[in-house]
Formats: structure tokens, C-alpha cells, sequence
């Protein structure tokens, strides 16, 4: 507690000398971050070597493991991926509107820092560089909070970029960590009214509860991602066999992945043996509702209501039959989380009812929904995929980590 | 609650729908809806007759039984209120951006509804048309819950519109008032998570702090306003004392009015004793520092340091004299509520300062802090002004009411 309150005092005397910071003085501090990590490559490794042995310790399995794990490679594509925000435009500053009133006044719509960003993650220290490395970008002071399984990894690496970026000329305060990985001290740092202007949490399911539950600062849910994949009749086979096995196989542990097939009635017979085959071939388990089933000779698992609420995030699908595209928004707006929708059809009807009716931050057609990100929409960077719709929905970019103040030029204007 | 969950849930069930309502549909509603209102004026002056009674009964003091009561000249503007919002352009549906990537992939950002808006508001019964009227323009789904002081004068009114625009061809629910104003049922609101996409208080401070403390929904905070003016030593003597004079008096009682008045050193010994005796003769009680107090030969309180944080919505000013636009900016960023600034000045260099390093929605020169509200903003609307920095800042308008959903448009692209 005595840690996050000083730590909190200091992000935001920090943040109020940031505003003057250059664009610049930013980018130079970017790069010096980015060539400290590489440079300091023996400290990362072994502070790592910590945390993974406790890892090891405390029977954290293989696949956690592998992403807690910094090797010299890891080191070179975090430091690139700092010096890629470095290289991008800097949206504070930018004016999005101007325009006067009738009585002479002048407004401006200016692009602003949020002031201090609070995030807090899970396990992958890379996430430590970006999201400061984002957060400076954007003139923003950051207080991260990740995960206790990373505390070393995470520790050493902000150490590294503070040295780096203070004496590129960023206010000392600028950059934090907290390195109480106490429940207690996440919840505080989630009601540091006054001090914190946005918390983004970057993780699963319990920390994005935890942070709706407990927090009084202003938050941006991210990432739970129930996807759907809707085969409409007027689909092309070949291209809806191909976009669902992208959507499912590609990367299963990701938000974007497809997690529930729904297949129009009027092409089941046709589509369901030929998808079900390739999924399973692809070592998919197909929780299948009977009508599709039945269309199969190979072996399914039948579908529960509660599958179709499930983020499975692994090599598991649930599918269902529907009688067009309206049952197909309809099962989609009930179940979905609202983040990514894709429907494959060559109807124009079809799509357009699909795009306008459906409700979630990306709507595709005839495409992957494994293109929700930053980097594929041209963001050049992502902080999250929000999910919520105030504030920033979808990717979330630079541009969401700022506000805006409006610039107000008169000459003795009073209100009459 | 029954009651809560039960408007929720057809809430739910009308914001689906509204997503398919044509501007001309709702303009046409919004039109009938203001005619009703007015059809049935003798209806709502006896519904607030029950509400006047009442609040004599409870001792209820005068200036709030004045902003409650509603008269037939005040029942035709709020009916001219809602016309004008039917006649305002609709941002649904606008298309903010569309741009092709590498791949061919074509993504559009398209404004859509928030969804369910929920409004918490005190007192005045304007703001039940006001509210349900700006919703249904940006085809949002509004959930009111007025206070019990008003109670009468909301339901009849609420009721009246419902009618009228349900029968104009707006879906059932997409219109409610909550009838039951214990506190429980308010804080139930807060955290009807699934239900509700965007939580706008509207009140004092114990509301937007319960509202902060309680909610677990998206929050956009409102309207604490602790605004400067700080007169500058190369300000015009004339205009500096026109505005604060404004700031000040021309409406005490709202959230852009002024509460604190910052002068220079520099130009002290003139300023003070014209602006004393020109607040004095309005009127106002004038809680001076030491500094100033001392040039005046009339009567002035000693400020405390309370008094520097504290927004009075009355004829009360804190003063102090500072060592020029650095010490204003200092004392400023310390104790404002980041609503409305000003400097007057003729300085460049001080003007440019003030400017950039003020944290504030809306930081003026040689202008009232008056101007903060969507009508003098040129927005044609307001449904609050927003003092914090995520989703929207200052004067919230029509658009404050959106959120955006991504449009991709695809010819088979999975992602490699």
C-alpha cells in the first residue's frame, strides 16, 4: 500500500511534466529503452532464470512455462517491437476539429494524454515493454501491475527502460512498476481515484471480473473473445472451409479465434461432412447440436447450451445449425461476448443484415475474424482489444490512449 | 428490483431492435412526442402538483420548489427542446473512416448506438424529456431513474412520450423510467452488467460520488465544476473585469460558473480594488488572501485552504494573488476539478502556456468559462459535461452518445 500511494504521487507530478515533453525527446528515450534491453540481455535472462525456476517449483505447467520464458531472441523482437512505436506517428498534439462560433470564439478539439494509465496483466513479460513503451509514446505515464509468476523478469526489465528513458530527459516518474503482487494491492490500484485516469486489464476472464467488481477508476474491458463463424447458403464452400479452419486452427488461445460454426440448414448436408472432416482432422474436438451430427459419420460430442457461452480458446468448437442469417444474429447476439463476428456469404442481402444487425466491435464478411488487432487493422501498435463500447471499441491503438481538451481563443466573449 | 430487472431486460430486447429504426422514424417520434407533451399539459401540471405538494409538505426550500415546478410556458419549452433535437442531423450510422489494408481487406469505422444508456438525475423534470429525447436520436435505449422529489411530474411525463413514440414506430422498451427511487434500486442500476452500456450521472456530488463508489457499469463522470479565472499581469483591465464578472454572477449556480479568481502580482495593486468593489456590489462574497485583502479597503473573509477546493455554485469567489501564468498553472492543476479554465491576458507566451499545461476539458483565453456547454459549443445538444478523460471530455453532444463498430469487407483473406 505505502509502495502504490508514493508510487501513485509520483505518476502523477510526472504526468503533469510530460505534457511538456517533445515528440522528440519521446522518441529518442523510445529507441535508448529498446537498445538497454538488448544491451542488459545477461541481467533479463537471469532475473527470468528466477522466475522460472519458482515457476518450476510451484508445478506451473509446460505451456505457461514457455510464455513466462525470456530467451535472447524474445530479448531482440520486444526491443524491435519498442523501436516500432518509436517510429510511429505521435497522435498528441493533434488538432481533430476547429472551428468559430458565431460570436467569435474559436474552438479547438486538441488530442491530449490520458494522463496516468494503469495496467494490469498477466504472466508474458513482453507485455511490460509494450505497454510502456506505449504509454510514453502517447505522453502518458504508466503504473503496471503484471503478474506475480513474472515479478522478477517484470522488475528488471521497467528497471532497465527507467535508467534508459530518465536519461533520455522523461520526468523520473514517468515509469512504474508495483512490485507488490498482493490481491490487496491490485484492488487499491483499481480505486486510486484522483491518481489514476485509465485502467486497462490485460488478461483472463477472472482478472477482467475482479477489475469490473472493485474498480472506481475509469476502465476499459478488454479481450474475452466468443467468436462465430456463420456459413450463410450463398457461400462459396471452398472459401468458408477455408476462413472457418483459419479462424479456429491458426491460433486457438487467442481472443480473435472462432469459438462456435454456425451452418445454414440449407447447405448442412454439403458443408457439415466436409468442415467436420477437416476439423477433426486438424485435431479440433466438434461439439456438434444434432442436426449437424447427424450429417457425419465421424465421432462428435453433443453441444450444450452452456458450450455456446464458452470461450474455449483451444482446439474445441461448438457448432449449430440455423434456418439463415436471422436465427444466425440472433444466436450470436444472445452468446457472444462482442468482440469479433464474421459471416461467409455471397448474398448482398445477407451481408448487409449480417453488418448492420449484428452487435460487436468487428463484423466481417467473407474474411477471418482472426484480423481484430492493431497491427492488422493498421494501428501500427495495440494495447488490447477492447470490448466494451465507450471509450475505445476493438483494437485499441495510440489513438486510445489519448483524450481530448478543447482549445478555446476569444477576445472578451461573456455569456449574455 | 423486480421492476429494475424487468425493464432491463425488454431494454435489452428494444435496443436490438432501434438498430434497424430509420432517422425518419425517430425524428417523426420526437416530433409527436414533443406535440404530446404540450396536447397534454394539464396532465403533467397535475402530476406536478402531487410533486410541489409534496415537496412543501417535506420543507422543501424555495429555489428547489421553483426548479421543480413545471408551468405551461415551461412545458412548451421542453417540447421545443425535443423538436430541436429532431432536428438535429443523426450521427448513427456516419462513417468516421474506411481505409483498404495490404491485403485487401476493406475497414470501415461506422457509428453505431451505445446500446442501453441508464441516466441517474435530481430534481428538474426538463431532464426527463431532455434525456429520453437525446437517446433516442443516437437510437440508444434509455433507462431513467429521476429523483423522488419529481417523481409524479417524470412518470406522467415519461409515460405521455412513451405513448407517442411507441405508436410513431419505436419499439416497445425503448423508453423507461424507473419508478421505484429507494436508493437500492438506483444502486442496482449501477451494476446491471450485460444491461446497461453507459452510466451517466447527473447531479450533485453525493450522486456522481455514489454513482463513482457503486457503479460496476461504464461510468462517464459529470459536471463537479471548480473553475478559475486568472487574471494575468498583461491582461486588459476592462476585459479582465468583464469576464470575471460573468464567470462569477451571470449564473452562480452551475458548473462553468467561476468559484476561484487567481491575479497576477503584477498588475494586484490596480486590479484588486476595482474588482472587490464591483463583486461586492454584486453581491458576492469575496474570500480573500492576504495579499489581496490588504489592497482593499473594504470588507473581505480570510480564504482557508478549503475554500480553494471548494465549488460554492454561489455568490461566493476565493481569490488569491499569484507570481504570475506559472503559479496560476501550479495552483490551478492542484485544486481544479478539470472542468473550465481561463486566462486573460494579452501575452502570447502566457496565453500559449496556460493553454498547453492547464489539465482541463476546456481551457479558455479572453473568454468566459461560461461557454463550457454543448449549445454555445455548437453541438445542438447536451446531455452533461464530462470531467473525465476516457470516451468523451467537456460538453457531451449527440456523438458522446455513440459508440463505433468495425465494418470488414473481405473476399476469402485468413491470416497467414
Amino acid at each position: 500500500m505505502r509502495e502504490l500511494l508514493s508510487k501513485c504521487k509520483a505518476a502523477k507530478r510526472a504526468a503533469e511534466q510530460m505534457s511538456r515533453v517533445t515528440t522528440v525527446t519521446k522518441d529518442n528515450a523510445l529507441r535508448a529503452m529498446a537498445q538497454a534491453l538488448i544491451d542488459r540481455t545477461d541481467e533479463l535472462l537471469a532475473a527470468n532464470g528466477i522466475d522460472l525456476e519458482n515457476a518450476e517449483k510451484n508445478g506451473v505447467r509446460p505451456a505457461m512455462l514457455d510464455r513466462l520464458r525470456l530467451t535472447p531472441e524474445r530479448i531482440q523482437g520486444i526491443a524491435e517491437g519498442v523501436r516500432q512505436v518509436a517510429a510511429l506517428g505521435d497522435p498528441i498534439g493533434e488538432v481533430t476539429g476547429e472551428w468559430t462560433r458565431p460570436n467569435g470564439l474559436v474552438i479547438g478539439r486538441r488530442r491530449v494524454p490520458m494522463g496516468v494509465i494503469a495496467i494490469i496483466y498477466e504472466a508474458r513479460p513482453n507485455v511490460t515493454a509494450d505497454a510502456a513503451a506505449l504509454c510514453l509514446k502517447t505522453s502518458n505515464v504508466s503504473i503496471l501491475r503484471g503478474g506475480r509468476e513474472a515479478i522478477a523478469s517484470n522488475t528488471a526489465m521497467m528497471k532497465i527502460m527507467q535508467k534508459a528513458a530518465y536519461a533520455a530527459g522523461i520526468p523520473e516518474g514517468a515509469l512504474n512498476i508495483i512490485e507488490d503482487t498482493s490481491r490487496d494491492t491490485a484492488t487499491e490500484l483499481m480505486r486510486m481515484n484522483g491518481y489514476v485516469d485509465l485502467l486497462i486489464p490485460r488478461g483472463g476472464k477472472g482478472l477482467i471480473k475482479s477489475v469490473v467488481d472493485n474498480a472506481t477508476v475509469p476502465v476499459v474491458e478488454t479481450a474475452a473473445g466468443n467468436c462465430h463463424v456463420y456459413v450463410d447458403g450463398a457461400a462459396d464452400m471452398d472459401m468458408a472451409e477455408k476462413i472457418v479452419m483459419n479462424a479456429k486452427v491458426q491460433r486457438p488461445s487467442v481472443c480473435n479465434a472462432a469459438e462456435t460454426l454456425l451452418i445454414d440448414r440449407a447447405v448442412a448436408a454439403e458443408f457439415v461432412p466436409r468442415i467436420f472432416r477437416a476439423l477433426s482432422d486438424a485435431g479440433v474436438e466438434i461439439r456438434a447440436d444434432e442436426a449437424s451430427a447427424s450429417l457425419y459419420d465421424g465421432s462428435t460430442v453433443p453441444v450444450t447450451d452452456e458450450d455456446y457461452y464458452t470461450e474455449y480458446n483451444d482446439y474445441i468448437i461448438a457448432v449449430k445449425v440455423v434456418d439463415g442469417v436471422e436465427e444466425a444474429i440472433e444466436h450470436i447476439n444472445k452468446y457472444n461476448t462482442k468482440h469479433s463476428e464474421a459471416i461467409i456469404t455471397d448474398s448482398y442481402s445477407a451481408s448487409e443484415k449480417f453488418l448492420n444487425e449484428v452487435d460487436a466491435a468487428a463484423v466481417y464478411v467473407n474474411a477471418s475474424t482472426r484480423f481484430t488487432d492493431g497491427f492488422e487493422f493498421g494501428f501500427g501498435a495495440e494495447i488490447g482489444i477492447s470490448t466494451q463500447k465507450m471509450h475505445a471499441r476493438g483494437p485499441m491503438g495510440l489513438e486510445a490512449l489519448t483524450s481530448i481538451k478543447y482549445i478555446v481563443r476569444g477576445n472578451g466573449q461573456t455569456r449574455g
